[in-house]
Order: structure tokens, then C-alpha cells, then sequence
């Protein structure tokens, strides 16, 4: 038998923002709150940039336990929390949580690890995407392919509630990088977005290395093949492009029939165009409704674990 | 019987920095210049810089013709010239100069055409580098692969003197990016030179997208396999590797015995390591002979061209 659910407040904190929701105890959200103190503003006063974010949360119970996950676990955050490894459970993670000293706050925290990934000679991490992944599993999609797109891009590969394998794709850095600065940034002009040129550039990302593929988007504004308002879409097609074709090598001739995105329908929108034209059904998952869900498995076993 | 031989003046004017010889009716170089007035900071004024830069050319003949080769052809500068294609002699460059008016110079000027390949719906460009290959024909290299690296690493295939296919690789521009912003650099901490890091970033870039195996940099950092001094020699490893295993896959089971190199040392180096790795003998070329051949090829042909 479960021990009682209780209340509890679920923090995803990144690097650049933060997001808290507070689970009630029948398991519905009771309130929520999002700013910008990601790691990088909070460093050196994360214990009172939480009591900061507490405020926001109307009706928290005073002994509600926190739980976070994300780069807060990292080395530039509150406290380094060692990675787990991958191919076990995901939900054996709520027994790995990792306390952190809170005196000030007055109510049980900690931390999620997050998770290291080996194979074939590479080595792959996460944090927070471990959370997302959970939740997944405890809304019952306990097998396939994920993809958790955002500045770093996620593949996971869930077997039986098990995350046996990840890549990280740096999709979104670079599009912020590329589209911003230097040869292609140049190339586009007054952007506007087309999917025909979206569609190219998945298309083109499978004809060669990215660093060659990319100044094919350079390439083809000079010749007069595209016009420079187009340029972006296709660099995001090509960058989008390249996780797609990566994972038909990985698949082989045995590519899923669908995929599942934790992602908001924005960050989605791209990897629905590019599962529609690699035939792949893509199955979008709303990450606040994840992130809850993870909150809920995690709530009846958080004291216990952090007792 | 070909016309007599007069002196001439060569430019490679690039982007941000360009190079000058004066080329002896004997076939010597009888002075050479280098500043920093590339195609960005000559702008506007491109016929008073280039007077200036002959002032750098100590006993250059007052009649002595100027042939550019480089951005200086780009819509961004002197003149936009348009493109040859690929797949014809380099040596018929000659008669494809492009007359640029220079009143105020009391000389002729003219600028060599870049060249475009197209092939499997792909398009690639070229300005500059198709007067060194040029070269490395007049030096009797009619026929294999070459690399020419840089900013805009270019791979060329010459067969019987013609240049038939090419792709850009921007492995140096991404170096230059991901080494002092993001996350990879980020990760990189008192760059020191390591050997076996960037032979461990050449091996790693077989397996996966440039946009995975670039995420590899960090995520080997983080976890404590890849000291962070050496972050830097494994990115360098993971952008020469991907343009080497892109080669590879093209060439398939029949790899060409022999890659030739046009760079500096330097910048060839790093393409050493990568063909060692790869079996493949690598002839390193010096721009500046390969340059002062076309130059050679020229020179009795220029005037007639400009006729």
C-alpha cells in the first residue's frame, strides 16, 4: 500500500528560468509560478531565491516538501548532485533523490539526479529531462522514442519504464548561435517563415555532415536559389533535420511507427513537420501535464526518501 | 606559341585580410605584401586601397596588369562577378577574367570568376580558392581530392585538369563560434594542446550528427572523463573529423591513396592528423608556391583577356 499523498511543490529550474507548480494532495495543481531566476541569475543565494519563488505559490502548506529538478543539480547550481546511471526505472528515481540543507526554508528540499548514459565508447547527460521522462512513464507510456526538444535536445529511448539510452542533439544553441551570427545570419534577410524551405533543409540535412549541409543554406541565398527571408526557416530544417536522420541510422530498416515529444506545441511544431515527412506519427505530450504527473508519482514517496 | 610573358600583379583578396605579389616576366616573385584591408574594411573605397597596396609592391611596372581573385568578386565586393561552373578546365579561367574599370589606376584590373557546383539538388560556391587549384594544375596536380582549409574548409575533386565537384565544410567559422561562446565553451578551461584529445574528436565524429558529437565535448567534461584543457583539441578533432568521415562516406570502398592539402603548416596540421588516422598520405601544398604558379599561368594570357 502507498503512504499518503501529501502536498508538495515541483521545481523544474534551469539555466535560464524556473517553473514551479504545487501539487495538492488529490493530486491536482494548486497553484503555479515562472520567472527568469534560472541557475545562472540565483548563484550564491539559491536558498532564499526559493523562498522568493515560495511566495508566488498561494497556499503552500508551511512543511510541503520541494522537490527540483534541472541544471539546479549541476555543478554551477545549488549543489552538485551525482547522475545516475541510465537503464534503470524511472521510477525508481523518487528513492534518489538527493536532500539538500535548507535551514532557512523550514520544509524538506531535494533535488532529482540527473542521469549519465555510456555506450558504443560515448557518454551522454541529463538533468531534468530525467523528470519530464518520468512523468511519461507514470501517465503510462512506459515504451519508445522521446524527444524532448529545447536549446539541448533530447532522444530517449524508454523500454518497460526504463531509460536505456539518450543523445543530445545541440539543436537549439546552435540555431541561436548560427541565426544570429556570422556566414548564415548574413545569408538571411527580413525572415519570414516558410515551411517549403523548413521542409528543404530536413531534406538536405540527410545529403552530408551538418558543418557542410549548413553552408549549403549560405549557398543557395548567393546563387539566387532561395531568397535570403527564407534562410532561417532552412537552417532550422537543417538543424531539425539532422536529429531526424540521425535516428534513421539508429533505427535501421526498424523505424518506430510513432514517436513522443515532451514539448510545448511551439518547440514541437518543427519535429511534427519533420515526423510528417519521415512518416513517423509524432505523439505530442504537453510538458506542464508531464511535470505533474511526475509530482504525482513523486508525492507519497518523497518523505519516505528524504526521512 | 604563346605571347611573351609580362609582369603581373596578383591579389587574393579576402573577406578580412589580402595578399599581394608581383610576379617578375621571369616567372619570379619579385615582392610580395599582406594587410588587413580584406573586403570588409576596404569597402567603398576599393580603388584607392588597392593603389595603396601597390605602393606596398616595391619596382612594380607602371603597366603591370592586377588580377583579384576572392570576396573581392562577391556582391559584397569590388564588382560581383558572376560564377562559372564547375566541370570546366581550371586553365580556361584565363579567358573567363573579368575586366573591373579602374580609371584612377592607369592600369588593367580585373578579378577571376568564383566557380558553382551543382549536383544531387545541392549547390556549393567558391571564390578564391579556385585560383589555387589553378595553380596546383600549372604545378602539374591535374588530377585527385583537395583540401583547402580554413574559415570555409573547401573539398575539390580535379580530374584532368577540371574542377568537377566541391563542398564547403565551415569548420573553422563553427570552431571559431563554439569555442568562445555556449556551452562548449563553456566547458573548456586553459586550453592545452593535446594530440590524443583531437585524434579522440576525429574517431567520435563518425558516430552521429556534428550536432550530438559536438554535445559529446561537454558531456565528457562534465563527467570527469575529458579534463577540461583539453576540450578545445576534441572540438577541434570533432569538426576535422566530420569532414573527413563525410569524404569517406562519398568515397565509399574506394578511398583515394592520397589527399592534397593547400594551407599554411598550421592549418594543414590538423588535416594531417585526421589522414593519418583516416590511411590516407596527406601532400601538403604551399599557398603561396600554388598561388605564384597561377600567377604564371596567367600572366602571358592576361592581356589578351582583357583585350
Amino acid at each position: 500500500m502507498s503512504p499518503p499523498a501529501s502536498a508538495l511543490v515541483g521545481i523544474d529550474w534551469g539555466t535560464t528560468n524556473r517553473r514551479a507548480w504545487l501539487l495538492a494532495p488529490d493530486g491536482t495543481c494548486a497553484a503555479e509560478a515562472a520567472d527568469d531566476q534560472g541557475v545562472l541569475a540565483a548563484r550564491g543565494r539559491f536558498e532564499a531565491s526559493l523562498a522568493d519563488l515560495l511566495l508566488h505559490l498561494p497556499g503552500v502548506p508551511a512543511d510541503a516538501p520541494v522537490v527540483m529538478s534541472g541544471m539546479i543539480g549541476s555543478a554551477m547550481g545549488w549543489q552538485e548532485v551525482p547522475y545516475i546511471e541510465a537503464g534503470q526505472p524511472l521510477e525508481s528515481l523518487a528513492q534518489a533523490l538527493v536532500p539538500v540543507p535548507a535551514p532557512t526554508l523550514g520544509r524538506p528540499a531535494a533535488i532529482v539526479p540527473g542521469v549519465r548514459w555510456r555506450g558504443d565508447g560515448r557518454v551522454d547527460v541529463m538533468r531534468g529531462e530525467e523528470t519530464q521522462l518520468l512523468g511519461a512513464v507514470a501517465l503510462g507510456v512506459r515504451d519508445g522514442w522521446f524527444v524532448l526538444p529545447g536549446t539541448h535536445s533530447k532522444w530517449a529511448e524508454v523500454r518497460d519504464g526504463r531509460l536505456v539510452a539518450f543523445q543530445t542533439f545541440m539543436t537549439g544553441e546552435l540555431y541561436a548561435l548560427l541565426s544570429t551570427q556570422g556566414t548564415l545570419a548574413a545569408a538571411s534577410r527580413d525572415p519570414v517563415a516558410s515551411p517549403a524551405a523548413f521542409e528543404a533543409g530536413v531534406a538536405a540535412a540527410r545529403d552530408g555532415a551538418l558543418s557542410t549541409t549548413l553552408f549549403g543554406c549560405r549557398a543557395k541565398v548567393v546563387t539566387g536559389e532561395m531568397p535570403a527571408a527564407h534562410a532561417a526557416s532552412y537552417l532550422s530544417g537543417l538543424l531539425m533535420g539532422a536529429e531526424w536522420h540521425d535516428r534513421r541510422r539508429t533505427w535501421g530498416d526498424r523505424p518506430p511507427a510513432q514517436v513522443h515529444a515532451i514539448g510545448s506545441r511551439a518547440l514541437a511544431e518543427g519535429h511534427a513537420a519533420a515526423a510528417a515527412l519521415m512518416r513517423v506519427k509524432l505523439d505530442i505530450l504537453d510538458p506542464r501535464e508531464v511535470h505533474l504527473a511526475a509530482l504525482r508519482h513523486l508525492a507519497p514517496r518523497v518523505r519516505q526518501a528524504l526521512s
